[in-house]
């Protein structure tokens, strides 16, 4: 029985973690959820798993999660709060699935305590890569993919040699705007934005699927989870997203993962390793699926994927201010602050203006972070 | 350094694994080489790869291949012959592509004498299945496979756990005759039934391809080089030929290995398990292909799967039946003696013909085929 903390319990991926805890009662328990500001599903949560131990992000709103839980569960708060139950002894894993730069803490206290790490934060790995590599490293831990382009690339080097991996393929739906016509991107709407044709995700990444940065973060996490150089991870588009991600090897052929879009597959591939689980969710019957294509990026329509690849090739704190760029201006985006090409531009000016330097210490990082949230935010205004 | 005895050098796979040899003289040496009556080009062969030994299938060809290759090269002839090349001392791996029935016997000598068997002759499964795996596990030996979609099975095992299979799915192109109208079926030509849209191929396996026959073929031998139930093998129709055969396993997940159609790759992945050689071949690049479909089989077109999923599930001597009923079928249909849609009559005929019994001895195999020869070519006449 693996007992796990769920860092970002009531995100999209908290959920499904929760559903498959639910179905598979003998395999996993919930030791810890550290959640948000929604206390409402997480008093939920907190009765049907009956966790050892929560955190919340605000200390102001303890008292009302209490009075809707009653005595049985500690709750702690802050970041402190949720180091404390990402570290706890009693933890076998913990499902990192905070989204944004927010995750990268309690992650980080997680593998520093030795846990086996189920990766779904891919900023921590954008921000801090070679930190979170090195301690992986130290203390002998698995970085185990959640998302469901970096499980299918686990997937498809199992049992191969990584000194014969070519490439990496990452699979891209192209997001709502693949077939917009350029000139009409300046316009767009944030309903439109949000409209993703495959998945159902969370507000923040799907904009940043729209803008293809996510796939741009992915190919900075790719990086450090399979150590492999920024020149042998490419970007391919497909738009029916039913192959997940794909590895060419050096004697030309392609491994490729295939599923049906329901992120139950990739948690369970990563809480279950080297196992895998049958779900009660659906197989893949690709006679149903119509035709699959796949397309070269078109580098003017994504920006943002330029802008990823760049910072990933200069290295150092690049990464994390192409990050905390792009949550302010996506942030900005969602509440009606800024067009939706004014997000690539936003990173884009930040990136100029920082001066890149070595990301050796996380204290660096989480300055580096700060410095860029704040200069976009400038921007924004 | 792998030494080789390649069975059946001249024709199509034969052609190909020289090949392979010729780009890679580090890893691999020609000990024998055993072929029929292309004496051509089979003492160019013998020129350049200077093979220990050979065997051709008639005595009477002996003096010819003498003057054509002076006297170097021992020269063997007939099953005897074949058997001994295959089964010397000196060999690591034996290279089974002859065509048909005839590459059932050399085969088995060389399993027998213990060499891995890198397999690309099916019929040897196909009539005698529990024979051979009973045989590879007294052994110890691997059987490897060449056959492209049994090398896509096999590698997107790698890394799994068989008991979590839950589909092999092998992907057939659909031959020429795919979106031919049904009622035209009775009336398409030879030259037709040769035209196969995506593979270059000897004629044989080519008509089998128009029949599916080679895809059923394929099913059983499946059945016998993974273990698997029949019920657990599906045939999809994709007519491009890129994706060459997935896994389905319990947890919903494809894994599937695409590639160029270019027989040096799954040849040269079963001569180099578990490594992956960087061939002179290209890499297969998925944006320059164009959509691809995955369609079920039409089971009115196909009749010939159908009577190979029977074959196998009745087991015992009907796989063996059922090929050689269907090869003197082909004979007779690329002869121009009988018409395309005959060819599934025939062998249904045969089969229901047949008083089926267990497949206990080679002998019993062997009677049973020369018996459904006789048989097929009295309803060919």
């Amino acid at each position: 029985m693996k007992a796990i903390t769920l860092l970002g319990s009531t995100g999209s991926i908290g959920v499904s973690t929760l559903a498959l805890v639910r179905e598979f009662p003998e395999l996993f328990r919930i030791y810890g959820l550290v959640a948000g500001r929604n206390l409402t599903l997480l008093a939920k949560q907190i009765k049907e798993f009956s966790p050892k131990c929560v955190a919340i992000k605000d200390e102001a709103d303890v008292p009302r999660l209490r009075r809707l839980i009653g005595n049985k569960v500690e709750i702690l708060f802050g970041e402190s709060g949720a180091a404390a139950v990402a570290s706890a002894p009693e933890v076998d894993t913990v499902l990192a699935a905070i989204v944004g730069g927010a995750g990268l803490m309690p992650t980080l206290h997680g593998l520093l305590a030795g846990k086996e790490i189920a990766l779904a934060n891919k900023e921590a790995l954008v921000m801090a890569g070679q930190i979170f590599v090195d301690a992986a490293k130290k203390k002998g831990v698995r970085l185990l993919p959640v998302d469901s382009e970096h499980s299918a690339i686990f997937q498809c080097l199992q049992g191969n040699q990584r000194a014969e991996v070519d490439k990496i393929i990452l699979t891209a739906s192209g997001g709502p705007f693949l077939r917009t016509a350029l000139n009409r991107l300046d316009k767009v709407s944030v309903a439109q934005a949000l409209k993703h044709p495959n998945w159902k995700m969370g507000q923040k990444i799907t904009v940043d699927s729209a803008t293809m940065m996510n796939k741009g973060l992915e190919v900075i996490e790719a990086r450090w989870e399979f150590d492999m150089d920024p020149n042998s991870i490419q970007v391919v588009i497909h738009p029916q997203s039913v192959v997940h991600s794909m590895v060419r090897y050096q004697d030309g052929s392609i491994i490729a993962q295939l599923g049906i879009n329901d992120m139950r597959i990739p948690i369970a591939y990563a809480l279950s390793f080297p196992n895998r689980l049958r779900g009660s969710w659906r197989s893949l019957d690709l006679t149903q699926r119509g035709e699959l294509n796949f397309l070269p990026v078109e580098k003017r329509r994504f920006p943002a994927l330029s802008l990823a690849y760049e910072a990933l090739r200069e290295g150092g704190t690049m990464p994390a201010v192409l990050n905390a760029a792009n949550e302010i201006a996506v942030a900005a985006f969602l509440s009606g602050r800024i067009g939706f090409r004014e997000i690539h531009r936003i990173i884009n000016k930040t990136m100029r203006k920082h001066v890149n330097r070595a990301a050796a210490e996380i204290g660096e990082v989480l300055e580096v972070d700060r410095w860029a949230r704040q200069h976009a935010s400038v921007l924004v205004h």
